[in-house]
Parts: C-alpha cells; sequence; structure tokens
C-alpha cells in the first residue's frame, strides 16, 4: 500500500488542504483518509471543497448528515468510513441509543429492500405523483 | 408477477394486519408492498411488527428515521423503496431542502465509501477505541 | 436498446448455441438474454457453457441452485434475473410456501448483514479455522 | 470498538436472549455477533426472534437456508457473516462439495445480473405473468 | 416525480450551468440528469464542476474514463447511467466489439469478487507493499 | 479458513492449470486467489479458461481491461481484488496519475448513480434507441 503522506513531507499544495481540514474541524491533525488521497492534489482538493460544503449545517443540522453518511457506509461495508463517520457521529452528539436505533432503521431498510425487490412490488400510483 | 391481495381477498390473519397498519398510520389502504407481502402471511406479520417498533418515535425522531431508510434505499437502488419512502419522509416532514442536502450527503458517501476502498485506507488508531 | 438477435437472424454459430440451449432445457425458443448476448458471440457461447456446467445437478440438485441463483439476484436487485431465474426456480419445483422461506431468509441475511458491519463484529476464533 | 458483552456482565433481559440461543442451537456459549448487538437489548431479542422464525425448518430445511444466507452474505462481501454462516451450514451438513458448487452459482449469478444490467435485457413476455 | 426543469423554466443560477454544460458537450440541450438535479441548484453546480474536470482527458483519454464510468453503473445496476453514459462511451468511439469485452470483463470481476470473498482469499504478501 | 493448495500438494488436474497460469503470465508462482480456487478443481479450470480468454488483448488492450476491472472491484469493496488487481493494472502500465484519475471516476459514477436513483431520473428519449 502506498504510504500516507504526512504534513511534513505533503506539498503547499497538500498543506493548504490539510490546514483547511484542521482549521474547520479543529483538530491536530487530519486523519488517513486525507493523507492517503493527497498521492491525488487535485481529488483532494476537490473532495474537500466538496465534503465541506455538503456536511455544513443547512437545511439538515450536522448530526443528522452524520448519520445518513454512517447509513450508507453501512449498507456498504466500508469499513473505514463506518468507523470514521461512526467517530465523527459520535462527536457531532449521536448516543449509543441513537446509534442503535439508527442501525435498527438501516437493518430493516435493507431487509425490506430485498422484499420488495423479491415480491416485485409494482411502485403504487399514489407514490407517482 | 403474483396479484396484489385486496383487503377484500385477504385471510382473517392478514386482514388483521392491515386493519393494525391502517390504524398506526392512519391511511384508507395499505400499499403495494403489504399487499404483497401478504402472500406469507408469516413475513407480513413479522415485518409489520419489526417496521412498527423500529419506526416509532425514540432516541430518534420519525422524521430522522424515514430519511436514513431512504438514505439506504437510494444507495441499494430499490425502486420501490425510493417512492415510498420519499414519500413517507416528505408526509413526516421533509421539505425539498432537506432532500436535496440528504441526497448530496448519499451521493458524497457512495463516493468516499470507494475512495476509501480504493486507496485502501487503513483504520486509523484513533478510530479503533 | 440493441434489439434482440431471434434464431431466423442468428449465424450459424449462434444458432449452435440457441439449438444447445433449447435441446438441454427442452424449451421452444430461447429467452431474451441470450438473444442479447448474441451480440458477442464468444460471450455467449462462453457464458452457456458455464451455466450448464454450474447448474447442472451434481453435490447440490437443480432445484436448490436455481434458489440460490434467486437469492443472488434479489439481492443485487437485477429485475431481469428475479423474473427469469424465480421462473426457473418455480418449474424446477419452487412451491410458493419455499418461495415465501427463500425471501424471508434473503431478508434477514440483507439486515444481519448490516448490523455486522455498523457493530463491526470481529470474527470469532471459533470461526477462523 | 465498543466491546463485546459477555454472559457475566449481561442484564438479565439480554441473559434470557443468550440462553434461548444457547438451548435453541445447543452452544456452550453465543457467538460475537449476539454479544456486540446486546448493546441494545430491544434490537437483541428482535432479531434473535426473527432469525429463530425463519431459520427454522419448513418448507424448506435447515441446510438449504443456510445455504442461501451464505450466497447472500458472500454476495455482499460481509465478512463476519460469510465466516459464520459458512460454519452454520457446515454444521447443518454442506460438505466442501457443495460448498463448491454454492460458490460457482454464486459467482455465475453476480456474473449474469451484470449482464443482464449491461446489455439491457428486457423482461420476456412469459416471465411477466 | 417532480417534473425536470427545463432552461426555460430554469433560473439564471440554474441556465448558467445548463449553457456551460451546452458548450462544453457541444449538444443542443441537457439530458434529464441535469433537468431533474437542478431543483437542487448547489448540488447542481458542484456536480457539473466535478464531473467536467474528472471527465477532461488528462492521464486517461475520454474514451478510457466514459467506459470505466459505465464499468461501475451496470456493476451498481443504474439503469439511467447504464444508458446515458452508454452513449456518451459510444460517443467517445466505444465500438460494438469494445462493448462486449468490456462487459466481459465487468461480468467476470463480479465474479471473481464473489469467489475470493467466499473463499477467504487472504492477500498475498506480494500485493500489500 | 481451509489452507491454500500449494503446487507441491496438488494433483495432476490442478497442477496443469497452476502451470498454465505460471506460463501465461510469466509468473514463478500462482497468487492465492487460485491456491484456495483449487479447493474445487473444476471451478478452478472453468475460471481460469474464461479469465484468460477474457483478459486477452482484443478490441480492449490488457490495460484497459485491467482498469476496468480495478473499478469494479473498487465498486464492490473487494479487499483481495482491489490489492490483486491494482498490482495488475500496474503491472500492465498504470501509472499513480492514471490510478488517480480511475478513482476519480469511480468515485464520481458511485456518486452519480446515486443522484439519478434519488431523484429518480427517467431516461431520455435519446438513449433509448
Amino acid at each position: 500500500m502506498p504510504q500516507p503522506i504526512s504534513y511534513a513531507d505533503a506539498s503547499p499544495q497538500v498543506r493548504a488542504v490539510f490546514d483547511d481540514i484542521k482549521a474547520t474541524r479543529r483538530v491536530a491533525d487530519v486523519n488517513n483518509f486525507w493523507k492517503h488521497l493527497a498521492h491525488d492534489p487535485v481529488t483532494l482538493a476537490r473532495t474537500w471543497v466538496s465534503v465541506k460544503q455538503i456536511m455544513a449545517p443547512g437545511a439538515l443540522d450536522a448530526l443528522t448528515k452524520e448519520m445518513i453518511y454512517l447509513a450508507v457506509s453501512v449498507t456498504n461495508g466500508c469499513e473505514y468510513c463506518i468507523a470514521s463517520h461512526g467517530a465523527a457521529a459520535r462527536k457531532a452528539g449521536m448516543s449509543e441509543a441513537m446509534f442503535g436505533e439508527l442501525m435498527a432503521v438501516v437493518g430493516m431498510a435493507n431487509e425490506t429492500n430485498r422484499l420488495a425487490n423479491g415480491y416485485r412490488v409494482p411502485v403504487d400510483e399514489a407514490f407517482k405523483w
């Protein structure tokens, strides 16, 4: 595996992104995701700008957004993302009771998605609008 | 495709489930998902009892739960579930602005899940607890 | 969409595959999957040879194999495959009661797969052998 | 990661579920999945009741059900579930020859699901019933 | 379903994005994807800027990029994306022979991904670098 | 986990496949995937014959095929396949700049696949042909 790129070894272009991540999130260092993405500075910069825009509170608050991110990551089975966004959701205020209910919904949705597929259920007229 | 089972044609066992769905959700009729699942009364009853328990407000409110359900369904590409839970989320209070932000988070999570996979990013020590 | 290639319009190479499918399955015509795959005769021939070998009764009987095929197709949400392998499984002897139980297992497996992901459950020593 | 909850540390409510799992499966201890799910006693109880009902022999025997569970888990890439349900299927009588054929079917189904998607094959009239 | 937003009904902000899509791709109108995304002008603008940057020829040519896009869309079973990126790949020079080989690779990768999962194959030392 | 089958312990039937893999790829030993698949000599032989046919240069060159294989593996989150086909693609000529662009396309495709799902975008007439 390519080694992660630390701040000390990063180019000025990469450091600028790392600095903005650290300032925005008020953390001492960026997590491994960004250190690996730093191998492609263009993708690093675009991804961070997108994540920063998307995850900022708006019509949905930061906690709800983190929980949605976690629900997707659990569905896809992305181990890294489950770990990192599980931590981010807890930092944003997700209690263990909330995590338990989130997991129950994610599990049930994955189950009924397949029941709907397998029973070949046609979309109700009322849902077609 | 097997035909959906309407209330008029349903067994007393199935009608009892349909009645509870209608009473709980305050709707005049159940949607197609339940009418198709009615071909297997055991699965129908178990699924409804589970959904009723899981989707009731608790540590998470009903709207947040519906949005998580929708996020999973979009990730899995389940057309029926996107249509039905999109409607349910809107009924529970999801505005179009909230839907737009939900979709942005779902899209980004699906993207970064693959970036983490492809770059083979190891889980940070801080996320291992 | 490219048009399906019918027997009348097929090359001798494609006809030979169609003939073998019809003889093996004792059907009057091949289904759409093969008529579309016929646009690539190499893939058509290789896929048919593989399917014929894999789906022949062996340590597992034909019905069990069709039900496994259906379970995978439902999990992936492949509409065509759910329709065609649902029909094949029924032809091989799957009753509606068996279908109902298959769907219940598929649904539960999809649910618990995500519960295991989200709770980050480590593999038991006993399962590592 | 949250630590698994052992029998010694479990609440009476959780112990009751653990006791039923051990009695039903005739095992000395529950596996990690249940010890982690024990962080949410409501989900633990509901999931166990559902799994117990679904996996009991009925129109399908226990072995067939375990193989379907395994096929779904392999398709989703759930490492824990592949390990635990691989063990369960073997315990229920799956020979290595049966496992080999199961894997061949799962592999082929995942391949042809994508061929059907990519060639945009329309569902045959005969499969629409 | 929300109606697509046509150029005539679009806000100046949305029109600016539509204009850039049309100019960049030299097309008379944008396709449905953009007309639906226009319900969220922020996501519309960000997605277009990202797609424009990512799909421009660089170390990989435009055709290779479109084929990779198509391979992902086929794997995920996204009907819309298979249709639109299938068209885009053909426009960029993908012949039917190339499409056939692309589909063969996508099918085989989806098969062997599951064989690797199910046989629980450990990563070779040589691939760990 | 079942142990991999080394050349020294392999049956003549398995050795013949291993020999062909080594000769075709000009490698000193086969990788773990084949050593595990060797538990089922029928699947081993069929899979190798298919892979050899599919991955040979044709309308698409070997590098493009490996990159498509990698894109699918990243989308599915198959750790083994990402490692092995990442190595194979690099051996076939994929530079780190090409890898970076491949990952950007894979990420974006996974994102827009979900945007198309969630916004329920109907296929344009122009893409229906």
